[in-house]
């Protein structure tokens, strides 16, 4: 493992910096609660829902009546959150975590989030997902009147900015409100104060966030609606686009209080909602602004079926991501829906590269067809998306291989034609 | 982690000691070649095939001309197999694997395997899947003429017999042949002398073997055929029960010579292919003694849909076991198969326990529901077994509570009826 | 391993943190040569010789042309740094170093050193060994300004300071000048900019600082001078108190500009060197300031023997901190030196603890007697200090158990009268 | 890390394997006593004491009541015995432990000790030191009544020969004796059965072995008198060579039974005592067969001091080998000792290779001089052996950079002239 931290330093600072270097795709998680207790816990959890969202790092910070106290490392929630490092953490009311995902060559430590910072009026931990598209000049604004740096990401960004405003303002929720008006781009957050959980989602509403209510009264907030079940919450509502609600643990049943309307941006019908969210990102059983992200993939293979129909005899999805829109081109086709593809669970991010003699190949190592589903077949084949050719050219010789008579490939996701500023990582290979 | 070798001394040695503590469910795999190349890698990859019979511990045994090297270690196979430890094992024609499941308390370095040995006319390395009924006496016999055991395992006992017969036979097949006529109960063994390798299959068939063919003209023998495709060999049939294959590095092709019909036992037609390997252990990718694993199941599901229908709108896996046998169901009933229950794919084998005031349970932190898939729905569900009613019961709960208006649970296992002494861990909490 | 990072949220800020939790022993280490090299190793060599002033954690930033790259983590200096982790660094003609000392509770990843920023005129590295006396008064006006702050160590507090006057400055010379005389309390630093290695000794000269040439044309920069010869340094000099040394990859031959004489502070002569740097932190083999560490403590032992002489047949220093006393004891008095006491040298940091019902203790597993040096005679026993009376007791009571007549306990260091705030770990048990 | 377990498979065995790779360098523990408690930790204090002799790999075996449980692998006693793997050890009597020395290439998991074996007649462990001369001899015997090795250790061969004799014996004290008279070369063997505890030492006396007795009325069997004080037991003696001491939990106190005078071997006075033990391995607070390992030193230094004077002002000796007899040579010489190279403590085993435009060397890493002592000074350097005069000459060039007039090198062990086959390894590079 290596953990460099690399930074360049080019007349007039980071600029220069490629966009898609200091992106964010990630998962938020907050919880706040009447009682003290093992609120670490509860955090895990809700991160291992959200685990899809990232894979780099991850990090919880507890807030112990006032005090707060963080862990955060590389690695996935199961690795870094083990007995011994949550028996570190205090108790407490309440807590935020974060996972992030990563981008080839910015494994930073410091950017690990929640990031947790301490200023003029106490401290602020601070879990952030989106990309900004005005980073860069508000860093240059920020370090132009004194700012350091110790991260690339953008989170640092909106603390200063939040902790800038929280000088001038009675309330962190009025510097939140006055901050966020500032950024441009993505956002969707979940802050702690000594005293108060804050959640903020972006005008434009391109990441999810959504909150609900345990039965012992916590409230949860979480990038997505499966994170809520794992910590026993019912989902209440997505925030709106352009709202902020603030828990406080001096409410005596923490309900929030919700800012929206004209409060960070005028009342707009406005969503720009990130495609990739229904297509990749999102877990199937995750609902975001009222539609179900299964539901949606299984209309896209409803919609396939209707406009591309292949006389075949089998429907085969590629796992898992595929899964979902072959039921849907089965359903509307008529035609069975079968497993014929098993995707191997064992082959995680260790992984032994084949000899240069090689005769096998990384596809074949993951993805094993099964002979009897596709044998003397014409199989229609579905996938969510095409990232890279080559794979799913290997996909399709390992069915032939198998004995597919016919394979008729069908991607349930629109063509990807233009590049994306908001926090989709688009890779240049 | 602790890695305890315990062992009771008792008078008479350990015969008291419950049959399920040296049980055994594993994977083998064995590969031969007609040139010198890193056939460690290759049986990495064929591990990670076999992986989902043994998570507890792997191990490769490379024959590099005559000397062996091992590498053996808990853990799983990308976690034991990293670029350093390959770069410790020699290149060679040969090799043999392994992945051993782990049993509560039993997890003892001294277990790992392949088994790798010295004695008079040479060194033997053995990888072992199976469970002998006899092992205590043949043990007992071993020990009154002088064997002492380092292990607990019947493997260490297996080694004995060959090795005690190869004092007195003229070859390494000869030996092998003797010793397995008195073996009682389940083995399928691949082995390595300094230039052999050999496969055997128990008289009865209980656990599953294979061997295929690589373009370049290895062979590969592996517990399930899943494991050939990934090094590129195609599958040329099982091994009958009751047989052996021997390869030797000395023919030209490295083509084996089989040894059956009265070698090991007298011919017939009686096996007794374990039923735990189409209904739980065995890769639905696999085929074993001509019947699709996958093929199997969803018969089962088929069956299931004509013996106990159910008026329902949809009929539901629980993931991943349940998934063949659900889509065999929906297919005979005409019901729509559907994706009803996600399963986490994060939550390993290190996993944060729910705090004392839980809200929470395991069993809703590794199964989502979708919801837009149960609300309001009569649903089927489909499980391969009961293991715990607990969980099944809590799984009817978790659908419940996302809106499914009945549920229907069927399983498409028979009833479990008497223990097993050959080799199945049947837990007794 | 735990790595929390715990912070109180008071009103107005920290202030109310006792001193003692924010105290830094540390060691610093830079170098600046003509040609492009794997600097990174030079830097491990010489933290290897400061790895006695701190062995919490440790950190080398590397100077690629401008790009800083950064590897920094909790554990000592060969744990650290190891093959892999050098690998990730690249090449380049500078590079800085540090150890931390850890104290109990703090041992933050956020307070590994060296800081690293960025502010607007482009890169700041910084290693600091030394504790400012006006720290929170700093930090709360940063704050008001708006500044945030990661960690709770004085060196991002000098990071600030450094980079808020080089918005005002044209070099970055000029900006250090004008921060460290706002600095009050003991520091020495060492920093790099995209083309300056810059060295600073606070005006007192509290902590050691000095600086040495390389054949090769390099220079070296460190807490002590034993870490010069380790890279082949030859010592020049001390910096003296209020002096800052700049060295520039633009100077063909690297040789620094030395600014001091109303620089930082009115020339003159009040040095405040600390004492314990002389009676515990220093290597023996470091010369501070023109003085010998061995040398001053055989000197203390002289001055023991003189003036408190003791009628016995042996001298015995207790190893390692008394050893230099006690040849010095020794000399004066013309009683013969002798090891008295083994230290295991394999006792670290892991320890196992003793059981409860201990028939053993620390001191016991950590220092030996040995007997025949012991036995029959009249010891003078020399340490350094009395860090905890029960520590020397215990020794004592070795010697006797090992069949010490007298035992002469004589210790080389003044009693320690009034607490420390200039980065001197007063423990309070 | 790599564990590889390489074995040579040749005609006739493992003969041809060369004497060296076989050797064992180690250290023996063994504690009994008459209440149950935590004796792996005694365990573990008695081997931090005998790490010294052996840096590879350790382990211990509890005796809990009959049961033995194990915890041993590669690395030094305080990595290998952490908190959590002493908690998965039980409480019990009985316990035995060693340390073992690692060569090139033989670094395996296999031959780590004590070894655990079960035979016809229960359990044995076993812990040794020492080399036998006629091992293959004894294993081609065993092999051809059908032994099988799972070990290249001499360890193996010996648990084998006591287990064989075992069958024939009424106790495991007769089998020992029958046993050992078999085994040629060095041997100092710790045992345990269900019920005793076994320390032998060959009749040569090669290895050194000694015991002695806690105030709670425990015995403590040890191969240094070092190891015994750590846990609170006072020497008795050193066995005799060709001595067997029996320790059972069934005698009330625990008093050993002693087996010699014509026991293993007729009664003799012909001691073969290692001077490797002395001069080396031994550490200097140990006394073996009544002679201070320090002292021994400390008269080869008087010795040569009057065979080898030297005009000069000042005795320096090379940490930590030759401090005992410079003390010596200084004693009787009249010259004042000193001081006059530190040693760096913190470089271990994971250690930063110098760069290729290496200005530096490992010697300068590890050893300093202290300038103060040496510049301008006639010095006597004193080392306990010249193991490659590289190392000396680079020593001698540090003191002449650090100023000394004239160096005069004087080795206070007598020259190596020929290959010793009991367990020294003498390394051919």
């Amino acid at each position: 493992m290596e953990f460099c931290h690399e930074t360049k330093e080019v007349p007039g600072g980071l600029q220069s910096l490629p966009e898609h270097e200091i992106h964010e795709e990630c998962g938020v998680f907050g919880i706040i609660g009447p009682t003290v207790r093992e609120v670490s816990r509860d955090v895990g959890h809700g991160l291992y829902a959200l685990q899809h969202r990232g894979q780099e790092s991850c990090g919880i910070v507890v807030n112990d009546d006032g005090i707060f106290a963080a862990h955060r490392d590389l690695g996935l929630v199961g690795e870094v959150f083990t007995e011994q490092t949550l028996a570190g953490l205090p108790k407490g009311r309440m807590a935020i975590g974060h996972v992030r995902y990563g981008t080839t060559g910015g494994n930073s430590r410091s950017n690990i989030q929640p990031m947790m910072v301490h200023h003029q009026k106490g401290n602020l931990a601070l879990a952030h997902n989106g990309n900004l598209t005005n980073a860069l000049d508000l860093r240059d604004r920020l370090e132009l009147s004194g700012a350091i740096f110790h991260s690339t990401s953008d989170t640092e960004t909106i603390c200063y900015m939040i902790t800038r405003e929280r000088l001038k303002s009675d309330s962190i929720e009025a510097a939140v409100l006055r901050a966020v008006r500032s950024l441009e781009g993505a956002y969707s957050l979940v802050m702690m104060s000594a005293a108060k959980l804050l959640a903020v989602r972006d005008p434009l509403g391109f990441r999810p966030l959504c909150y609900g209510r345990c039965e012992d009264g916590s409230y949860v907030v979480a990038s997505e609606s499966c994170a809520l079940a794992v910590v026993g919450a019912a989902f209440i509502r997505d925030l709106v686009p352009g709202e902020m609600l603030v828990f406080s643990t001096e409410t005596p049943d923490c309900a929030p209080v919700s800012y929206k309307d004209n409060c960070i941006c005028k009342a707009n019908d406005t969503r720009c909602p990130c495609i990739f969210e229904y297509i990749y990102f999102a877990r199937p059983d995750s609902v975001i602004d009222g539609i179900s992200v299964h539901e949606t993939r299984v209309r896209a293979g409803r919609i396939l079926a209707s406009e591309f129909p292949a006389a075949a005899d089998v429907v085969v999805g590629v796992p898992d991501s595929g899964l979902d829109a072959a039921i849907g081109y089965a359903a509307q086709s008529g035609l069975p829906y079968e497993i014929g593809l098993v995707k191997n669970k064992y082959v995680g991010r260790s992984f032994i590269a084949p000899s240069q003699e090689a005769r096998t190949d990384t596809v074949m190592i993951k993805l094993s067809p099964v002979r009897s589903v596709l044998a003397g077949k014409r199989v229609v084949l579905i996938d969510d998306s095409i990232v890279r050719g080559t794979t799913s050219r290997r996909i399709i010789s390992i069915l032939r291989e198998a004995g597919a008579k016919e394979i008729h490939l069908r991607i349930s996701s629109p063509p990807f034609r233009h590049p994306c500023f908001y926090g989709v990582d688009i890779g240049t290979s």
